[in-house]
């Protein structure tokens, strides 16, 4: 008998009859002959709400009581759907992620997991229970405290608990068909994948896609749990994200095995800015100082680029890629060390959107670069920033023209499909 | 340094303003020098929206589920509440049922406490802070499963800890300026009682008044726990229930000696449902058969009242009453007992209702119950039973008669106040 994981977003289960659906295909998984660990996001947008209560009371809601306060969404959607399982004629339990063994640490609102001891769990599965558990949760290993895991908290969750439990994988269920070439939103041929490497899904993660989050691929990388990431809604073989191209077993097929394509999927972000450090003496050190004083303000940059220098003044520009969110504080850290670094100003540009290529197979291929390139002047693209990894070329560009570059960039590598799919598509819940 | 329970009504948390005013009424007693413990009820309709949501994926809810879901309530109030306070500068955390340590029986949705050992609320007010914990829930002692007291279960959470913390006052708050001589939306003049013994509220809980419940104050009373009832809204002195007229503090006034009233009150109940069993034999045994029925149907029984026998048929009826809601339950029992038991027919009539006058001081005024009767009659009330006890008479009538019977005794018996006051009367939250 296997053990399988399933994971369902707040979309899936935002309302009373989104609760009878999950429950279920919920009862099908069990029915083939499988133990079923459920874990679930709270409903629709109860998170937001109760972050709006919090904000009506407190401007800036203490960390533990934030935590206190969220994880009462999930407490509310999974004995919802436990109630509606034994409705269905099959025993279900609910757990809280305290009670599921999630141990994380003390970092309220964005923790991390330490540890999973699901014993609790493993006896509730023997007795023949189906197990709903609190995604997004945890308690503390040192205080005892309720923690949250922050944004795609749940995903997480259930690749922990899958790899705990040694199950055999986490399907991860949304309101989308599965990881796609591109945006089904920007780019109308976009395909839906049908296996991704864990390296090429990280890639895609940390350029923008948004169906599954970078820590939760890495989590099931670092403990080899193939996800299955498909719609709550259909019933169809989604994309499967494993180390190995492994035979897709349907049901009505059989085996089918796949192979790893050239290039997985272009991505983009249009969330992030640009700062450029104007006047910067080009000299040893100059570049470290700058980036100490990001450091030092707990802000993530991302792409970085240094000018070459004039050869009349000596000074050059540095420019770099961030969260949007984080503009104003770089902006704070940088100006408060103006005179340490001893730089001329500071240029800050949030109309700037960044364009992924990723795929295993630009190794082998030397002319992805230069065919990317082409694809982006045909289509009248300026380019302003590139950076490059192994599997990944990635270009920042003006925001207004991300949705034409993506589109072209996604025809000139062969990626279109050959019909127009209907595809709906959303946010994921937590 | 004293220590304070406070209790918060689901009404007096009703939305983000009231959570607010809570906040700085729970800062002002701190500031006075309290070490201030509060339990917090679900915010306003919260607990009816939950069963409504439960309802609608199963009809009848899993006990243990329900429990997971209801107690999603007062983890959102409590941890507003302290935000709330954290944002006025003091010090606050909030606490689950079970991280209070509640410990109750495994019996979902109604439990009962078995023990509390609030280690973390100790260290917690030791450090400072201001302990925010959820009421009406608690964590089953062997099976550590998330566990619901039931209704009013709020009260019993806070007079528990208000025990197990030696607390010098437990201060529960409601919508309501206290303990009134009657319903004040049935008696216009009805007062507010300013001390009342444990013996005297036990029977005017029991007797339908909906302030207090039953075993809150029985908890109260076998741990000696003074409860002040006062409004979350006024500021006001509400009233005080303790084992004896202890003198009440008041800011502006010192001390003031209160007098122990012949007369507590009148309480009224429309809730009960009366079912006479018809043609009984007249003998040993018949009316322990009838009630071994109801007792093993888990119904619980008010009053009981056996006519004489008829001398021509040797045949008796027997009437009790019992809550509307048991009312159906107690008639399939009787009629699968019915042969057994011999009896002719079941007349079951939910057109009564109860009106009860409490006092210790009837014990040693025998003219209570002569004056009593009088006013009903005078009032030209018809009595259909009468069960009393040592402190409390009460008689069943028909339900439409209630209003007038009440304010008729309520007069005779000299509680009305000299002006009609202006009160603001409501449900009391859990």
């Amino acid at each position: 008998m296997g053990l399988v994981v399933q994971k369902y977003g707040g979309s899936s289960v935002a309302d009373a009859e989104g609760i009878k659906r999950v429950a279920k295909r919920i009862v099908e998984a069990k029915k083939n002959g499988n133990q079923v660990v459920v874990v679930v996001s709270a409903m629709g947008d109860t998170t937001d709400e109760l972050i709006d209560l919090a904000e009506q009371v407190s401007p800036i809601p203490a960390g533990r009581e934030l935590d206190m306060l969220l994880t009462a969404g999930e407490r509310i959607s999974m004995a919802l759907l436990a109630m509606a399982i034994k409705n269905l004629g099959h025993e279900a339990q609910s757990f809280t992620g305290s009670q599921a063994g999630v141990i994380t640490d003390s970092v309220h609102n964005k923790a991390r997991i330490i540890d999973v001891t699901p014993g609790r769990i493993r006896t509730a599965l023997d007795e023949g229970n189906i197990c709903i558990v609190a995604g997004f949760q945890g308690v503390s290993q040192d205080k005892k405290d309720i923690t949250t895991l922050g944004r795609g908290g749940s995903d997480t969750t259930a690749v922990a608990l899958a790899a705990a439990l040694d199950a055999e994988v986490c399907e991860i269920y949304t309101d989308v068909d599965g990881v796609f070439t591109a945006d089904p939103r920007v780019v109308k041929k976009a395909r839906k994948i049908d296996w991704i490497s864990f390296e090429d899904m990280l890639e895609l993660a940390s350029s923008g896609s948004k169906v599954l989050l970078h820590r939760c691929v890495e989590y099931a990388r670092r403990y080899n749990i193939p996800i299955h990431v498909r719609s709550s809604f259909s019933g169809l073989q989604g994309t499967w994200v494993s180390s190995e191209p492994v035979a897709q077993k349907t049901q009505q097929q059989g085996e089918t095995k796949v192979e790893q394509a050239i290039i997985s999927g272009v991505a983009h972000d249009t969330s992030e800015a640009k700062i450029t450090v104007v006047g910067v003496p080009d000299k040893p050190g100059e570049a470290a100082s700058i980036f100490r004083a990001i450091a030092d303000a707990e802000i993530n940059i991302d792409m970085v680029v240094q000018n070459v220098s004039a050869a009349s003044t000596g000074l050059t520009d540095i420019s770099f890629t961030l969260p949007k969110s984080e503009g104003r504080k770089a902006i704070d850290a940088l100006e408060k060390a103006k005179t340490a670094i001893g730089f001329d100003s500071l240029r800050y540009d949030d109309q700037i959107g960044k364009i992924s290529l990723v795929g295993a197979g630009m190794k082998t291929n030397p002319g992805v670069t230069a065919d990317f390139f082409t694809a982006l002047s045909d289509a009248g693209v300026n380019i302003e920033l590139i950076s490059t990894s192994e599997i990944r070329i990635s270009v920042v560009t003006r925001k207004d023209d991300v949705p034409e570059a993506v589109r072209a960039v996604h025809t000139a590598f062969g990626l279109d499909s050959e019909s127009d799919e209907a595809v709906v598509y959303g946010g994921t819940g937590r």
